[in-house]
């Protein structure tokens, strides 16, 4: 049975007051913290680095803290994620000249490795570093903009990496980001998606624990 | 009598629960809130972007909030943090081709409008543009990188800084921002700064109060 | 029976009198204006902008009008052409990072999207956005240079392009640029193209209907 | 007595006429055609390039054509618009590593050289070169922004640069450009400016001789 | 019978003799000299430039040169190149915007091209240029940094290239660099390469014609 | 009396066989090795990086080793040239935001640092860090392009840098490169210079020696 993640984006946090946001959506029954890091180069828009993942880590998170690259170049920021307590790192391959050693820099300082495909960026990135990735990232929508709905393409694209993934017969999560609520979480689920990014969602209701329970039931009927 | 004001830089404040860290040090006595913009292109660095400003001020603070743009190109923060609550913005003149639209760009979206110069930058941005300026902040360590103690040479800087505002006739703010302590604060404002970043000075001692009353006896022996 | 469509480039025009060089070659039987616009930056050469396309709508000019951005970044450009009077904006997926995004852009400006793929440019950019896509142009010569010849391996490409469009039962114009002429637009169209972009062709003839006239003979024969 | 040059900038010109618009401001008594290059990368926008130029010399005209490159890197169109007829090309200090370089490679290619101020820009990058100019263009908006007006700084800055071109002993014209007209080219003018650019203030009224006529008699008052 | 070439990286020689070196490496058995240009921008390190491939020519060698230039952008550094007596010269196919130009500008200069894929890089630039190269190199570890080993995947990506070389009937060298020894040369000819670039393994050994020889015994047992 | 010193760049030098010709030009009499890296960014040229330095650190030269980086950005090879025995580093201040910060890296790593200014740039840069300088490197010619004969307009430029370094009471050393040879070398010591860079003027010389002497009974006359 498929062990799926919820992975709320802080993104859609409260940032005045982050630790407890996070305590609270992890006692709600979230499963990692999605970590969404703009540079206003890669994407047009900045939020926030290194720091404030380290102030996590000092405010007594333990869960994962799934970092989400929207930079470019990568490497600095890696070393910086790693020593600041990330537990995954992602990055897009269309920002790294170097993606096979970018993704060793993540594994050799501890971490988890990732790749992440925009809505239009095809699988051609992932061949050669399969046995390199810890996780894939597929966007269903555009990184740094906001105001988007899910792009019903994604589903395909699901099930496409989920083929590769198991011809690989490695341990390669695989996780969406954009646009999912309880609504559509079942549907991706069932298309091969283990790992769910939920912003809004979540963040924007009042009681977190209800939709996370709403999305858990989703899931199940998988 | 020269209106001090003091400015802890959000740096080093704990992210975790930054509301509350800026209540704090406001009660203590500040008088501004100095915001810390790093992009990782201007400065090998990524910190904080306008949605943790915009939180800042739906947590419920009101003083004013002073954007310090380490990042290139500026044109685009400039919007994002005007809508997101800033009060003053400042940018480096060598991170925008246009400062005079940049500055412009500040002042119609309803802010106040500064420019910051490196230790090793020279006088020759100000000059046109004195008109357009409501601060200028001199930078007493290099933006972006740690550990830093005060550049000695900032001191000279200050005095012909100063002799620049005065012989303009205008109200422009002198800021410095770098190793500013208790110890050198009285020193760099009998040199004509008076707006004073301070970090870690204040945020890594237990009582801001103390701190902040020790800065302001010591300038009311300027 | 295909709608072939005859798109002379402008580039080959007389600048000095576009108007009307723009009018006599539509009244000599030209479907669609095919608008050039290099930046120095994606390609070694600058163009005309969007003041330009401009001109052409305030003259009278109600043809489509083909914008083929040789730019990068494309986002900015697409909203300036939108405005101008554009009424196809195609781009290269190389030039801009949020392909799915950009194409958007297009569309919500009320116009039709295209990529853009240069002679040795893959066709994977193409898989995830076939639903968002009016027209694919292919190279047959590397944009940006003077005098080069019909690139031969673009009839294969064609097929696979023309192959693929079939396959997803969309309207999806298959567009041809670089090195066509009365020659070999009959074999260009056999592959699968139905636009073909003309520029020293027919603007370096004295008589452009009698050059549209030849071509549309040996389309007639496909 | 100063043999005053009124430069139309053919932004303001009908694109769609160029030759007959550029003919006619001419006969109307222009003296030289100001033609603005933009590149959309040094400024946010992107108007024409050697190309048009070239059209502009077979169209017959043989009035000095004044190229204004604002673009980022500037040695390629250098040599682009020298061979498509140019008289003077100037560029902007901060566009080019290399700027002695770049004056150099404008005057051996036949060419009068200068450098552009824009309004923040200080006099220093051209203390070194002034034996290498022929001309000092000093921006009274920002360039690439439309809707602007004169910015009154700039008068200060006409006299500053007037002083060093005489101390100078040589004969280098002090050209200015943005939000002329014949309400303020007298003081212009009378501050040391010898050429002016002028664009929707000719092109945008019906009779272009009305108005140069006009602004001849404003200076001609000096 | 395969015509295997062994190519020295010249970048593990002592620079302080590279003419001695080469002709010494040459003389000791090896094919061609194989020349490691970084720019400290498509890789973090600058290495060495025409001059010194011009040397090595001014000096005597006569074997051919394979410049792999890690560079980006390339076209300037393929005319210095050819100029500087290469007789190879590849490219990152990431690092040119106009790869089949770039091709056709090295063959045009009298040189042989080839493309460079990166470890993670896939196999869609090479499909329309096939009829363009004439070698394609395959990295096998991360060009730019040290101490790094053969990345075992490359040598299913051998097998592929070389099936594409197979079925294109073109005459196309395949060259693997980066941790090649006498150890695995033979596996990865089996797998279907036959140009093997080794640096330490044979500039960090005594007797260059040793090493060579028991590469070429291993060769033989392919 | 002035200490002076003939600093011959390698760039002239037979790179075959480098150790040798840098030994033999120190034996001639020469002081210090000028050491150019061009990165082809900053100039349009690629020259010799810090492997070439090490190697000759290796080959026994004790003599200085005086790194001229013509790259940008430069923090990233200041540290590379420290560790390859480099002596003296000096940058172009418009190839790094951090001036201040630089010039620290530089001197952190155990080595003389200066600024290098172009034959355009002006002098602000050296105000506010002249207690960081060991050597200010003014460009008689443009760097980065060749066959460029002195630029005379050097000569007061010169002394206006002799003046600033006499007013510091620092121990700063002041080094001109471009066109230097036995029959300017005289005036260019007589305006105040103390370290001269001569390329050709040495290497293309048979007998080394000679050039030198000549150069030094020059300086005597001073």
């Amino acid at each position: 049975m498929t062990d799926y993640w919820i992975a709320p984006s802080i993104l859609s946090a409260d940032f005045a007051r982050l630790g407890e946001e996070v305590e609270n959506v992890l006692d709600a029954g979230a499963d990692i913290v999605h970590f969404d890091v703009m540079d206003n180069h890669y994407v047009p828009n900045l939020t926030i680095g290194p720091m404030v993942c380290k102030a996590l880590r000092n405010y007594g998170i333990k869960a994962p803290i799934d970092v989400h690259l929207m930079v470019s170049p990568v490497d600095r920021l890696i070393g910086d994620f790693a020593e600041a307590g990330a537990s995954i790192i992602t990055f897009h391959p269309d920002a790294s000249t170097h993606v096979d050693r970018s993704l060793q820099m993540i594994r050799d300082a501890g971490c988890k490795a990732g790749l992440v495909l925009n809505p239009a960026t095809g699988l051609e990135s992932l061949k050669y570093v399969m046995d390199k990735l810890d996780m894939i990232l597929l966007m269903s929508v555009n990184p740094g903009f906001g105001g988007q709905s899910f792009i019903p393409s994604t589903i395909d694209k699901v099930r496409e990496v989920r083929a590769l993934i198991d011809a690989s017969g490695r341990d390669i999560r695989l996780e969406v980001d954009g646009g999912i609520s309880a609504k559509n979480i079942a549907e991706i689920a069932a298309a091969g998606a283990d790992t769910f990014v939920a912003g809004s969602a979540i963040f924007n209701q009042d009681d977190y624990q209800a939709v996370i329970d709403t999305m858990r039931r989703e899931l199940a009927s998988v």
